[in-house]
């Protein structure tokens, strides 16, 4: 028999298929500016202060970075009141996402997902032999029940995005204190709190940080990608305990963070004025865009993200492209098996009026 | 019995004890300046087109990297003579490291290494379950032979680091070719060539493009981080077949490489003058060193990297330590099992002759 060349968990996975990029939808529909309101980017634009940082820093980047970020770690720390050593650093939240795979799952550990969701969750914990259990959405949110339901004493990890992509919505205090209370302590529960700063304007998100004492196998996840305005840059952070970020720290590569990236999230945590501004700027946007929906009668869940999740009753595939057409690219959301929703992200309100009368020409058609 | 939290291979892993920041030993020792040549960074520094490129690029930090990283891959396709299919890049050559073990590895999988060669090739391997088997030098460069042995049914990997890392001697394209006619076709053959700007230059050093044509099982990785100076920046890339890259593609990280880092790598790629006047100041930074061990008699591997691994007699941890109370830090080769050895950078001239009046003054006492 002929060796298998690859690791045997990638069978599974699909080739890697990239989406056209700017400028040849430009040329492919004729169009001088496009709007991307896909990626959930921070139209704002990055931190003046980040770019700062980064431009003090240019003379030394023949030098390798700080391979623990300790500068940055020390600034985090001070700012969210938790220790250094509570915090791993990381090429962004995705790499962080790869590193939890990695600290955890050995071949046939079960993590519990909820559907729809960030699908890097199954990726990166599959690659690992992890099998992935997947509890859909009830009544628009997270079914706590079934996710109690689909644990078992091999469930290594479960995850709850918070707000929730695609869906933007929000699992509150209350609700989560009460699911976890319920959950075997040696169930890791990963937070993913990559829009954390959007959401916690609200009154009923809660404050993950009590459980780094409560519920020591508690992993959050929050990113200067988004509110920050750096994702170009790829830093996200994890805030855990102690233990678990120690044994994070063996399986993580000596210099993930780029020297310029550690600056500019410095520069960026200092900035909490543009962070407003950001936060702003989306609930403006969101604001709109839900009066336009209200009008139109279109279902969506409630946002505190920097995106919403809406139902355009017509194939997602469809929409999307007709959208593409009049130079806005939003995200279809059959890639989560939610055939006839759309993602679309917040934007200035320039974007946003653009994106509003696009999709109403759209939906006329 | 008590669920095992973390993932088994971990267990076998130490935990990360980070160096002391440069501005602590100063203190300690009473020190100004500090020359650190223990990383193999390009001490010209970065190249003048890379930090422009990264000037540029500055705006659009709140905007996602490329993900595939398409026109640096369009850059080095053309520079190298190769595909943008033959190629994948990396955040840095030790992400790389990794996601070659996450393409190929399973469990038992077998990999071969020499020793002393670069420890990430048996970290990324081992974390994902591979049995390492490590061939010791022989006559002071690998033993070929001993790899042959090596080698059974279960090999999925083998690491060639060429010029070797910490030795700096290289492999010649003749004992590379005789080598990799007794190799079975199904071992996959890693070559690092991380140092491949000072080594081309010597006329022995093989040309290793030409296996992807004859020997399709084979990866080559070079990287932005030594010669070409942008070590903090995190770039590499891997040269393999179209098959492989594809694979690769599959396993790695969506948005891996920093967008700065990204058109760093564009400016620094275009700026060959920049790398001949690193590798001829490497050159004569060497020459000024092996002057100097011949007086001494000090026994050395012929580099044709930008360090040097020399015998100084004494043992490495004492000499080490010695060198940091003068200023100057090396890496001490007791982490290899090479207790009287140390590797050094090369410098500019003065950090050259700070280096070698130090040494003289370390050996003398």
């Amino acid at each position: 028999m002929k060796k298998q060349l690859f690791r045997k968990e990638l069978a599974q996975f699909q080739p890697y298929v990239p989406g056209k990029p700017i400028e040849e939808v430009k040329k492919e529909y004729g169009l001088t500016e496009i709007e991307k309101l896909a990626s959930n980017e921070n139209q704002l634009g990055p931190s003046p202060l980040a770019i700062e940082a980064v431009r003090k820093a240019l003379d030394d980047i023949n030098l390798y970075p700080e391979s623990t970020a300790v500068d940055l770690k020390a600034d985090l720390a001070a700012h969210l009141g938790v220790k250094p050593e509570n915090l791993v650093i990381g090429n962004g939240g995705e790499e962080l996402l790869f590193l939890i795979a990695q600290t955890f799952i050995n071949e046939g550990d079960e993590v519990v997902v909820a559907s729809p969701s960030f699908g890097i969750y199954n990726t990166t914990t599959s690659l690992l032999g992890a099998v992935v259990k997947t509890v859909p959405f009830k009544n628009k949110t997270y079914d706590f029940e079934g996710f109690l339901e689909a644990v078992n004493e091999n469930t290594k990890l479960l995850y709850i995005c918070n707000p929730n992509n695609p869906t933007g919505n929000i699992v509150t205090e209350k609700e989560l204190d009460d699911f976890l209370t319920k959950l075997p302590e040696d169930v890791v529960v990963v937070l993913d709190e990559a829009y954390y700063e959007y959401a916690v304007v609200d009154p009923d998100y809660p404050n993950s940080l009590k459980y780094l004492e409560s519920r020591p196998n508690t992993v959050i996840l929050r990113t200067f990608s988004k509110a920050s305005g750096i994702a170009g840059l790829r830093v996200g952070y994890l805030i855990t305990s102690e233990h678990i970020a120690a044994e994070m720290n063996k399986a993580k590569l000596t210099f993930n963070v780029n020297r310029l990236a550690q600056e500019a999230a410095r520069g960026a945590l200092k900035d909490q004025q543009h962070i407003a501004r950001s936060v702003e700027l989306n609930y403006k946007s969101l604001d709109a865009m839900k009066k336009f929906f209200d009008e139109e009668g279109l279902d969506y869940f409630e946002s505190r993200a920097n995106f919403i999740f809406i139902d355009v009753k017509k194939h997602s595939k469809e929409v999307f492209e007709a959208l593409m057409r009049k130079g806005v690219i939003v995200r279809p959301g059959f890639f989560w098996g939610w055939d006839s929703w759309i993602r679309v992200s917040t934007g200035t309100m320039a974007q946003t009026e653009k994106f509003i009368s696009c999709l109403k020409e759209v939906l006329k058609d």
